[in-house]
C-alpha cells in the first residue's frame, strides 16, 4: 500500500512533495494507517486531533492515545477540544454538522497561524460508497452523488482510491492500532447495514463494483461541474444585480424549457423551501411574494426580485465590554492585547485601544453607514459603494457583520479596517481582535 | 388503482384526452393491466403486439393471448411477427437492442400509417429502480442513472408513478391474466437479483424508498438538461462548423478547467472510444491525430479539427434491381407500385417509375452531387448547399443515403425528393418508395 500511495501521490498530488502536511487524526482507523503511510513516505507532517467532548472520559481516551502516538514517533501533534453541544445548541446546527465546522474551522486556523500548506483527511473509497447509498436510500439530487472531492483547496483526500479492506489488512500487516471512530449511533447504524449488506450484495452483482463505482462518481462529478457552468451562464444573461436585489428577467428566464432548475440552483443559498410556490411565482398576478427565512421573492411584472427581510438578526446589536476576551454569537472573535502588530490577514486587525469608545458593537450594515477605509486617510466611503466596488453577492452583503466604536466603523469583519482606529507611532495599548 | 391513474393523467398527461392511443402490449403483467385500465377509462385505445420469434412456440403464445385478449373486449389489436435474430445479425446488435429497435420503429410506422397519436409503454416505477441498480452496480454516467422518461415526444409512459406491487395487485383484484414477460436469461437473473435482494434492503432503509427515489431520479433529469444546455451553450462559443469538418479552438476550450467534460459531450456521438488519447490531443504536436470507426480528430495548430474518414461503406454503393419489394441493407426501404398518391410524410415518396433506370443505386453523398428539389421546376441545387441551408450536422450528413436513377439523385433519402421523377398527369406507373 505504501507503493501504491506514492503512485497515487506522484500521479494525483505531485505538489504535496517538500510541503507542511497536517493529518486530521481522530485516532481512529483510517487516520491512524494514513499518519503511518506518510511517516514511511517521509513526509513534513504534524497530526491534528479534535476532542469534541461528546462521549466524555473516551473522548479524552482518543486524545491521549494519539498525544503518545505522536510522542512516541516524535511527529509534531496539535490538539484542541471543543464544547460541541454548547456550538450546536447556539448555531442550531445537528451535532455532526457543528463538529463538521469546528473541525475544519480549526483546521484552517492551523494552517495559517502554523504555515502548513495542506490538511490531510483519511477518507477512503467505502465512505463515499457508503455516504452514496445513504443520500440515494433518503432521496438526493445529483450533488449528493459526486462524493466527497480528492481535493478541494487546501484540503486533501489521498486515500480515496483505497477500500477499506485494504486499509484494515495494512493496519494488521503493521501491527497499527487504532481506537474505535467517535458517530453517532443512528448514522453509525445506517453505515453498518450498507457496509455488512448492501456493498456485498452489489459486489456480488459486480466483483469490480468498487472501481466501477469510482468511474460513475467521476463521470457524475464531471456532470456537476457542467450544471454549475450552465447556472453561471443562464444567470449572467437572465439575471442582473442592483443594490441590495437581484431581477430575474422573466422573458428571458421562460425561454428555457427547464426554467425551474434554474430558478432551483439559483434561490437555493437564500433558504427557499417551498418550492412549488417559488416556481408558480413566474405566472402569478404581480405583487405576490414568497419568503424565505431572510429573503423575499416577489413577481413584479416582468421581473422576480429577490430581496433581503429585515427580521430580528438583521436588526439586532451585540454589544460588547471592555476587557472581554471571547464573543461567539454571532460570530467567534476574539480580543487580546498585544504588544507588537504582525502581519495581519483579512481574519485579523489591530486597533488602538485608546481611540475606542466601549461596549462595542456589532451589527449588520444599514443604509448609510460609512467608513475610512484603512491606507485611505480623510477619505470616507459609503459601505453600499463598498460593497459594490468589491462585486458583494447579495448574499456576502446580507452575512456581512460590522464592529462599531459608538456610530463609527471599526471593521467590516474579514473584509477591510477602517482607518480611524489602527495603530499609530503614539499608540499605547494596542488591542489585536481575531475572527475565528 | 384506476382512480390514481386518473388523477394522474389529468395532472401530468391531460393530452391524452380523446386522442387515438396504440398500447404496447406484450402480454405480460404490465401491460396487461394497462390495457384493462385504459379500457375502464374509457380511451380510445388499440393494442400492439410484436412476436420477435425468439422462444419459438411461446412466442406464438403470447401473440395468440394478446389477440385473444382484444377479440374478448373488442378493442383493435395490430400485430406483427420479427426476424429478431436475422436482424441483430445483419445490423450486429445485441438480441435486446435489435428487439427494441423493431419494436419502436414498428409503433412509429403505425403511428402514423394508423393516424395514432401517441404511444404507451407500460413502464412502471421498478423498471427505473432495477435499471439504476443495474447501471451503478456496472458503472456508468448520468445519463445511466435518469430513468426512462415518463413523455418522450409521441411515446407516454403513464404506469412510471406506479410500483410493481400495486401493478400485481390491481391484476390480482380485478382477475387480469397475462402470461410471463420475455426477458433474456442474464438480464432476468440480474433484475431478480436486484428486485428480490437490493431493492427490499433498500426499502429497510427508508420505508419511503420508491418515492424519495422518484424524487432523486427527477432531480437528476434536471441536472441533466443542464449539462446538456451547458454543452450546447459552450460549443456555440468554441466550435465552428464549416463544410465537413468541425473546429474546435482549442484557446477558448482550455480557458474552462473542464474542458475534458465537453469534449466528451461533444464528440460521444462520433463513436470514440480512446478518450485518454482524445483529451491528449489538446496539448499535442500539429499533425496528431485518433480515429474512431468513422472520423478523425486531428490536431492543427491552435484546433482540433473532426472530419469523415472514407471506409468502405462510404464508398458503396447498393444496386436496386426492378421488382425488387424490400431492402433491408444498409436502410429498410419498400418499393411498391401504386394507383395514386396520397399524403406523403418525409419518409416516403411517389415517383414515376417509366423515369427511373435500373438497377436504382442507393449510395453516400459524394462532393460535387446535384439535385433538382422538389417543387423548383428546372433549378438545381448542390447538395452540400442542400446540407448548409438545412443546417445538417456533421453527423447528419455522414449518414445521410442518396438513392440515384444513373448519375441523376432521386432521392435525398428521408429528407428531399427530386423534382425530376416525381408524378405528372401524364405519369402512368407509380410507385412508393417508404422508409422504413
Amino acid at each position: 500500500m505504501v507503493d501504491k500511495l506514492k503512485i497515487q501521490i506522484a500521479d494525483q498530488f505531485p505538489f504535496l512533495d517538500n510541503k507542511k502536511l497536517l493529518l486530521a487524526t481522530s485516532g481512529g482507523l483510517d487516520s491512524m494507517v494514513m499518519a503511518h503511510l506518510f511517516q514511511q513516505l517521509h513526509h513534513d507532517i504534524a497530526l491534528a486531533h479534535c476532542n469534541f467532548q461528546l462521549r466524555g472520559v473516551e473522548s479524552f481516551g482518543d486524545q491521549k492515545f494519539v498525544q503518545d502516538f505522536a510522542d512516541t514517533n516524535k511527529i509534531p501533534v496539535y490538539v484542541t477540544q471543543f464544547d460541541t453541544l454548547a456550538f450546536a445548541k447556539d448555531y442550531k446546527l445537528s451535532t455532526q454538522v457543528a463538529a463538521r465546522d469546528l473541525r475544519y474551522n480549526w483546521f484552517y486556523e492551523l494552517l495559517e497561524s502554523e504555515n502548513f500548506d495542506y490538511i490531510l483527511t483519511a477518507h477512503h473509497a467505502d465512505d463515499n460508497i457508503e455516504t452514496f447509498l445513504i443520500n440515494l436510500s433518503r432521496g438526493t439530487g445529483l450533488e449528493g452523488l459526486t462524493g466527497i472531492p480528492a481535493e478541494n483547496g487546501n484540503i486533501i483526500r489521498p486515500l480515496l482510491a483505497f477500500s477499506r479492506d485494504e486499509i484494515a489488512q495494512y493496519a494488521h500487516d503493521h501491527g497499527i492500532e487504532w481506537r474505535e471512530d467517535s458517530s453517532n449511533a443512528s448514522e453509525k447504524y445506517l453505515r453498518n447495514k450498507i457496509r455488512h449488506d448492501l456493498v456485498p450484495l452489489l459486489k456480488e452483482l459486480n466483483p469490480q463494483f468498487i472501481s466501477s463505482f469510482q468511474k460513475t462518481q467521476s463521470y457524475l462529478q464531471q456532470s456537476e461541474a457542467m450544471v454549475e457552468d450552465a447556472s453561471i451562464m443562464v444567470y449572467q444573461q437572465v439575471v442582473r444585480q442592483e443594490e441590495d436585489e437581484i431581477y430575474i428577467d422573466l422573458k428571458q428566464l421562460l425561454r428555457l424549457p427547464n426554467y425551474k432548475s434554474y430558478l432551483y440552483q439559483w434561490l437555493k443559498e437564500f433558504q427557499f423551501s417551498a418550492w412549488d410556490d417559488v416556481y408558480n411565482l413566474v405566472d402569478s398576478l404581480s405583487g405576490k411574494q414568497v419568503y424565505s427565512s431572510n429573503f423575499r421573492l416577489i413577481k413584479d411584472r416582468d421581473f422576480l426580485i429577490l430581496s433581503p427581510i429585515n427580521f430580528e438578526e438583521q436588526q439586532q446589536e451585540y454589544l460588547i465590554s471592555q476587557g472581554v476576551q471571547d464573543v461567539k454569537i454571532p460570530l467567534k472573535l476574539s480580543f487580546c492585547k498585544v504588544n507588537d502588530i504582525s502581519v495581519s490577514a483579512n481574519t485579523a486587525i489591530f486597533v488602538d485601544e485608546d481611540k475606542l469608545d466601549y461596549p462595542l458593537i456589532l451589527r449588520k450594515w444599514q443604509e448609510g453607514d460609512v467608513f475610512q477605509p484603512f491606507g485611505m486617510e480623510g477619505k470616507s466611503k459609503k459601505l453600499s459603494k463598498f460593497f459594490k466596488d468589491e462585486k458583494f453577492s447579495l448574499l456576502e452583503k446580507e452575512n456581512c457583520w460590522i464592529l462599531c466604536s459608538g456610530e463609527a466603523v471599526v471593521w467590516i469583519v474579514g473584509y477591510r479596517q477602517d482607518e480611524r482606529f489602527k495603530i499609530q507611532s503614539t499608540t499605547q495599548n494596542i488591542l489585536k481582535i481575531d475572527l475565528q
